[in-house]
């Protein structure tokens, strides 16, 4: 079997500029970035502002296994049928990081033969935006701890410090650091830690900002320390905001690359789908809306996560109004949920399964109180038995939910054609999208709403500091800030042993903390992991480039 | 007064596939970065091989005051000036490192009206080309820590890692820092720091570097820490540089823009030029001398440093035969040299001057031991007085040197045309290059001849463990690399106080590092600084960027 980089290095492109023609766009509407990526302007969205949007689908899925569901691919595979059928489709997707590409997860181009490409600078330096936030974020952590180090005049608290360092790398040694050690003019020593980048607040507020004015404001507004009066202090107050929109002029801007069948694709922006929106930026989809008729987008892990944020907090910031889900399945992860063994999820197993599909049974419930109309694509395995397909066709049935069989990975556009199919049938209903709460609820509320609603949990929990966390963020002015969850992907409840469709349980929540850039307040329940680290076999070791420009390891 | 960004924001550039065809490139040859820049292929190096070289300058200077003697400036502004007197030319830089330049320093893309453009991407993202070894580089720590937290199976002891992580910033509280806290998934506790990405051994053999494969060979021989029975851990025993490489694909190849007048400009790698050799990529001048018939570089602060080491380094690994070099001086420098008071530099004095003026002296004797031809430039300050200037011409004169007045600043290309026309005499006359040492010399004696033929000290001095490390880069094989001299810039002797032309005084090395991967073994004389540290009032305090595309700040 051909790797995934094979494939890609095979693929013949069309040169980016051909693929921006075919959008419509001017070669002053584009930066080329070498042959095959561009960098679009932003004066594209602001001058068709008043032009009709394409239909907007919202890719998402099951609680996954540890390897995904396939998300990304069916995206990829998806946009590409679209076009078989004659439809104009374009598909936006989240940057990878390369952190995971060099761990374990490897990289986020889609695979098999429904990639984005060119799939090895997708997967490595991309246009260089990461970076960017990388340098943005810490410029700001420089500028902080240079502040205290030459004569504090903020009064800030140095164990009160809550802006860290980044970095795109999965390096467990750096999660918790002492810097500042040595010398008088070494700086001033203290614990802290670096985060990768793409749970950076940076990442989710490029995610969420319509353009480099609205990022400078939201830069103003992060907050990155307190006093020693327990008061704020923003990155505007330590004069950073110019210096970091200096450093994401470029960023700010979606870009573009193709499939392997040469469907135009946006890919911009990464943000963490736990303690972060977990969605591509606002202004790739509304640039993409403004392109295309038929444009698809994914959420970060399942919808649970996935597609509460993107309905509760992106589609708001971005006044996207989404006609259609895709609720991607594979037979693995619904055994998983039925509780099969992972090491055994290549068996058949009908009562497994019969018993996971409780899980995509809720999720399905769950979708339709957004009144946004599914369909469910099973991501096809080899290992996939008929009679486990047939009996996920049934118990859909049951649940009045349309499911069509993707078999993109292997074998591109065409293997998604019945779902596209019923994808633009399903854009034909009335969609009457709604967010679950309103944007004047108390965070409390909001938590209640999507801990009872969607995980069905009987009540939520303050455990920790999180009650007096509540309070100060009340005080603060930030009390109306739309709730993004930060919860295991693996389960409905805060439990990642808690497969399927658990009941009877109740959500803890440690800890709150504001990203006032980005727009909303974190609810974090049980530990979540912002600086991975690397396997006992990283995917590192087995990468290579060759002088012909040959690749190997790269997934 | 225009400030640099907004005489550069004004100028009215070429695109960049007029400035490549301008070369004599095909489209094929280079990958487009935007309208204004572009990375040029390794083939049209290696195409080109047999073709005859240009004539090549080195633009070198005295020993500076803390602003620099606008070398950069000088080496655009001739480049431009050769043009305009009817020569095919080009320039060659070193890339600016964004820590300089959000901090004190400022960018390094030449000033007034001697730029390269787009002198704003620049002096920040660029092509990403830092960025790249900032993953590279960091990546290996990763995967050097990792290694450890595993099981440790290559024995390395911790407390003997001499490899750090890197960041492009001036960050002084990352100096000294303990890495590996928290939890027993944490990682392994130990001292370790950051450096500034230009430091990074990556950067010193990426531009010394002759391709990827080449690249890819150095990162295996990178000596990362040593075992608990004190045997060398390199990078390869990581299996580190495949990934390394695939990461630096792109960072590899050499970077086109243009000067104000649209003069071709290469920019390519920035190494430190105290414990580096501090000139721009060995790649980026082969490929300019195969492109134009006059190449001007630069080298890294004073000639007795930058100058010594392109001499004795970069030279021999390019295989590189310079025609000329140009010694750049200021009146102010001259005067501070001769014992002037630095917050006095604007004021006239002929005595200061005339004391100062040994150390360019000194400078133009040993250039001739490298039997390469020299000119002498003077970039011109407003507040030079004719007196001064007169002064300089007598007493080059007397030592039979050429000086041409340089004010390339205030007027571009034209106020460098009679430079131009003594380069281009310089550069008819028998350039008879040749290093200092024999290559086989070993370490003691290459120090010994730089210390004594080039700072004209009474001899070398070596202490704490610099005797003993010594014999150990005997024993491990690393006995005749070059060696790169860490010193300070402003004095021939490693006393930063000494000025002028000092005699009677000894060199001490304190300790010895081999850099086996770029292929050098660094002597460090007193404290070499490789992380900086952020002003009072930062430079990024005062940028920033409008919707429009305005940038303020940017220096």
């Amino acid at each position: 079997m051909q790797t995934d980089v094979e494939i890609a290095q095979a693929a013949t492109l069309k040169p980016i500029g051909e693929i921006a023609a075919g959008l419509g766009l001017q070669e002053s509407d584009y930066e080329p970035y070498g042959h095959d990526k561009a960098k679009i302007s932003l004066d594209v969205l602001a001058r068709r502002k008043d032009q009709p949007d394409g239909k907007l689908i919202l890719c998402t899925g099951i609680n996954p296994t540890a390897a995904g569901e396939g998300k990304t691919t069916t995206n990829v595979g998806l946009s590409m049928a679209l076009n078989r059928i004659g439809k104009k489709a374009m598909t936006t997707l989240r940057e990878p990081s390369l952190g995971p590409c060099f761990g374990m997860k490897g990289g986020a181009a889609g695979g098999g033969f429904a990639q984005v490409v060119p799939m090895d600078d997708i997967n490595l330096h991309f246009t260089g935006d990461f970076h960017a936030i990388t340098s943005a974020h810490n410029l700001l952590s420089a500028l902080l701890d240079n502040s205290i180090h030459q004569g504090n005049p903020l009064g800030i608290n140095p164990k009160r410090i809550v802006w860290k360092r980044v970095l795109d790398m999965n390096d467990r040694a750096l999660r918790n650091i002492v810097v500042g050690m040595g010398k008088i003019g070494d700086g001033v020593v203290r614990e802290s830690g670096f985060e990768i980048t793409v749970a950076s607040e940076i990442m989710a507020a490029l995610c969420l900002a319509t353009g480099l004015e609205d990022l400078k404001e939201r830069f103003g507004q992060m907050v990155v320390a307190y006093t020693y009066d327990k008061e704020p202090v923003t990155a505007a107050q330590l004069q950073a905001p110019g210096a970091m929109a200096l450093l994401m002029k470029d960023a700010v801007k979606p870009n573009l690359v193709q499939t392997l069948e040469n469907t135009p694709a946006i890919i911009h922006g990464g943000p963490f789908a736990n303690i972060a929106h977990g969605n591509n930026s606002v202004i790739a989809t509304q640039t993409a809306l403004k392109l295309a008729d038929y444009v698809v987008t994914e959420a970060g892990f399942g919808a649970d996560l996935g597609a509460e944020k993107f309905f509760n907090i992106v589609c708001p910031a971005g006044e996207l109004q989404p006609d259609a889900v895709v609720v991607v399945a594979t037979v693995r992860a619904l055994k998983l949920n039925g509780g099969k063994d992972k090491k055994q999820l290549a068996e058949e197993d009908l009562d497994a399964l019969g018993a996971g599909l409780v899980n995509l049974e809720q999720h399905l419930e769950n979708l339709q109180k957004f009144g946004v109309p599914a369909v469910v694509a099973l991501n096809r395995f080899p290992s996939d038995t008929e009679a486990e397909l047939e009996l996920i066709r049934e118990r859909c049935a049951q649940l009045g939910a349309d499911v069509a069989l993707s078999e993109v990975f292997a074998q591109g556009g065409e293997g998604g054609e019945d779902l596209a199919r019923k994808v633009v049938e399903l854009c034909e209903q009335d969609s009457s999208y709604t967010p679950l709460y309103e944007p004047g609820d108390s965070i409390r509320a909001k938590i209640e709403k999507i801990a009872t609603e969607i995980y069905r949990a009987d009540g939520v929990d303050y455990a920790g500091p999180a009650l007096g966390q509540l309070s100060q963020i009340e005080q603060e002015g930030y009390g109306t800030l739309p709730v993004c969850m930060a919860k295991t992907q693996y389960s409905f409840s805060d439990d990642p042993a808690l497969l399927g469709a658990p009941r009877g349980f109740r959500i803890t929540v440690r800890e709150l903390v504001v990203n006032a850039g980005a727009g909303f307040v974190v609810a974090l329940t049980g530990d979540i992991m912002r600086m991975p680290g690397l396997p006992k076999v990283p995917a590192a070791n087995g990468m290579d480039i060759f002088d012909d420009g040959t690749i190997v390891g790269l997934s």
